[in-house]
């Protein structure tokens, strides 16, 4: 019987990218499911009870939730082609500290430029290009994170590629100019097939997020 | 040649507990070097430059960061005993899903119910019990979380077992009356060697933690 793979996602979400880029790397088929946030389905409710959030992959029937846990996932019953992380122990704990610190730092200070103002817009501003900076430094001169390999790192932070053009105009700044190198290896992914089909245009993401902006501010 | 192990910590930290009671478990031995927090060691500093946190396992000369990263490791090096994570890809996810769940919402609920006071303090606490019965149906009528087995999301909790007592105290209230089954947990997993050596007595916790909040509100 072929897998039966359902992603429960929502466009703009970094998090449903990441699943989505590695289910594209591995050439995985799945059935996608727009989740309207502010109205769940029973069927999100249902997958992912304790924190009724996407993105949630169903294989079989069963779900797994959480990005990172869903990538790490993929990567380990997929086995077939593109591995995500390093078959080395050490390399593999090496790469996971940085799909961690990605997935700790880089949301919650992408809604700070976002959604705050005054000091603690500008402190946001100034602690995510920190943030970028220490991840170039990373980066360095590899081709990915997973040096030649295109890996968890890389899918864990390649959907924040997508916000970028919202970063520059909401927190009135230019990352190329303070990180040129993380920006080139953005665009080096965006040549890859699995990731420009699984990101949203820079646009359609800024105009998105302006518009909930002005529904949140509103409340 | 013998690995060498060496692990950075701090005594009364959840996070360098999971990494006592993985290292026991496994039954490695193990150089300590206790950190002062308010004076990081070169080594501390050079080992996690990031992070600049406790605890580091510094494996053969290289270091390892993230309790549950770290955890995870031991697990994948030293495999002749004790296996701490499934080895089924489904259930392997299921356990880390819960393991970064205690991770992401436990820590910083401790912090508000020892730290903080009025509304801010009733919510952390209310919120920290409503996390507790969560665990405790996932916990249900099983020995461990790992059913059977000791594994990683009974690593990743047992070390607020020592703060139970803080909770307690703080909060005014009774963890054994909400949640008795998880507090029955609890006694268990002190029953095991691995466990009770390496979580401190909760009294010593509680004394630590109410010295430092009269020197964190002094300032």
């Amino acid at each position: 019987m072929a897998d039966e793979v359902i992603l429960l996602d929502f466009w703009p979400s970094p998090f449903g990218m990441r699943v989505r880029v590695a289910l594209a790397e591995k050439g995985i088929e799945y059935e996608y499911k727009e989740e309207n946030l502010s109205d769940k389905s029973p069927l999100l409710l249902k997958m992912n009870p304790v924190k009724k959030q996407i993105p949630v992959l169903i294989h079989n029937g069963k779900p797994v939730c959480e990005s990172l846990i869903i990538v790490r996932y993929i990567d380990e019953v997929w086995k077939h082609k593109s591995p995500l992380l390093p078959s080395d122990a050490y390399q593999r704990a090496h790469a996971m500290f940085w799909a961690d610190y990605v997935d700790k730092k880089i949301y919650s200070l992408a809604r700070q430029v976002w959604l705050s103002s005054g000091e603690e817009h500008e402190a946001g501003k100034n602690e995510l290009m920190g943030c970028f900076k220490l991840l170039e430094g990373e980066l360095g001169d590899k081709t990915y994170f997973g040096d030649d390999t295109f890996g968890i790192v890389d899918v864990a932070l390649i959907p924040f590629y997508s916000w970028f053009y919202m970063f520059e105009q909401c927190g009135n700044m230019s990352i190329e100019a303070e990180c040129p190198k993380l920006v080139a290896w953005g665009k080096r992914c965006m040549e890859k097939e699995s990731v420009s089909k699984s990101l949203p245009d820079q646009h359609k993401v800024y105009d998105l997020l302006m518009d909930l902006k002005k529904k949140f501010l509103a409340k």
